[in-house]
């Protein structure tokens, strides 16, 4: 590896997390909210200054949504199966110093994905040794993306829009008023997970409010289960009984770790941040 | 049949339809939005007697909303199976010369489910001979009923939140931007259905926006497609290829009867206000 100092920077539409990397090893992060949603268009070289001014600077490398139409500059999509290689063959450059990577598309009969920011998570991942070359990974959240990975490239993937249905329930359907409680890999979430087998979301899900109204779950106990039948829904449909990386925060992850062994699977999990910054490098060292 | 006049009123959450029906056949009806949502409580008496004086008098039959705890006085759920005469053993008083019939509540091990109003119109199409009395009936709407009947009681049923979803998906959640478009039961509306029948509806909605992006459909097609996706699923979850008898209006019975029809079933479009006229006229006859 090329001894060297980067700034890269997984850059979402609402969040934003910058990793000052010296030699391969990190030695400073900052995580702020000033996504790509919170930038105004012409604002990013401006902001780019003081990030790096901060930093210390250094050549920037930038992943995420700020590569989309809605970010910096479109930086495109490269298709499957993806390397980082491929990706350095795409990086976009909108000031000297400054390079986006692409995102990766996967295209299959008449259905397509789009991924933008995750694809150095995982390719990193594997890079790092953190999953093998041949991994399920996934990373779940407001979309959660699983991506089947072959000879250390990401062949395929799919989004489903798990966290984010969540969201729309708790916060504008009739059971959002029914889903106060906690959600933690209990009783109830379990519960959820096999409820969700019976492959019947739409009628699962109107189910919450009279299991409350007839003194069937505790009201307490209705978030939980809808986490439980939309995670399972979602494992069951991408992963079925097979082994999974997850790249994912503590709380999240054994969510899915729960479902994931609920359905007869098992799971690992892999620091998401540790991911980024190995395909960061390697990446860079493309570049470079 | 007694010689009689009676004022039968489906009155649900947010609208009200009133028929005056004279030795069982219906002279005159009305249709407003004052559904119980939009009576202040302890405003029944009064909307009840306005409507009483525009129909002519005579004894009220409610059923509907204005049961449950939300509308004049709770009516309570008799159990499945379900008859008219039980729910004629059933029905509330809340002033003299007006009656209110309860809901029916189905439980089978830990899942459970009510209907309110829809009771009327299911029993009241085997009882008139719209629906053989074995017959799976279907009311689509917000919340799509599923009813299966034996011997012409209501034995079982199951209720699905598809149009409630189709509302929270178009109004709030991300693809919702493309949801512009008509929902017609052509080409987009069948590739729907078909692909609902992956049984991965959190991924398939999800890549609504990809498909936009990547070419892959027209964004006027979205609208369709989901609906599709969505009425699919209900339909396959709960019709599969069985004969389906559709209590609906006709767009809706439409959307419904392609996607019955795509998964290899059949089904027959039953006048949901002649059932609950029926259902109300034999209800009537118990109770006289």
């Amino acid at each position: 590896m090329r001894q060297q100092t980067i700034i890269a920077v997984d850059w979402g539409t609402t969040n934003r997390r910058a990793y000052r990397i010296e030699n391969g090893a990190v030695i400073q992060t900052e995580q702020d909210t000033l996504g790509v949603t919170a930038v105004s268009p012409g604002g990013f070289p401006t902001e780019i200054e003081r990030l790096r001014a901060r930093h210390g600077g250094a050549p920037m490398l930038l992943a995420g949504m700020v590569g989309s139409n809605r970010g910096w500059m479109d930086a495109g999509y490269v298709p499957t199966a993806a390397t980082l290689e491929a990706l350095a063959g795409a990086v976009v450059r909108p000031i000297d110093g400054v390079m986006i990577a692409p995102g990766v598309r996967h295209v299959e009969a008449r259905r397509g994905d789009v991924m933008r920011g995750e694809e150095v998570q995982l390719l990193g991942a594997v890079a790092a040794g953190l999953a093998p070359d041949d991994a399920l990974l996934c990373q779940p959240g407001t979309h959660c993306k699983w991506a089947q990975m072959q000879g250390g490239a990401i062949a395929s993937f799919v989004t489903a829009m798990t966290g984010e249905m969540f969201a729309l329930l708790k916060g504008h359907a009739l059971i959002g008023q029914e889903m106060t409680g906690p959600v933690t890999p209990g009783d109830a979430f379990v519960e959820g997970v096999h409820e969700s087998g019976r492959g019947d979301l739409l009628a699962s899900l109107f189910g919450v409010r009279p299991a409350s109204l007839l003194g069937l779950r505790d009201r307490e106990d209705a978030a939980a289960f809808v986490s439980g039948l939309l995670i399972g829904a979602d494992c069951a449909a991408h992963a079925g009984k097979r082994d999974v990386h997850l790249l994912a925060d503590p709380a999240l992850g054994a969510l899915y770790a729960c479902a994931i062994a609920e359905l007869g699977g098992s799971s690992v999990l892999v620091d998401s941040h540790a991911a980024f910054v190995a395909g960061a490098n390697r990446l860079w060292e493309y570049l470079s």
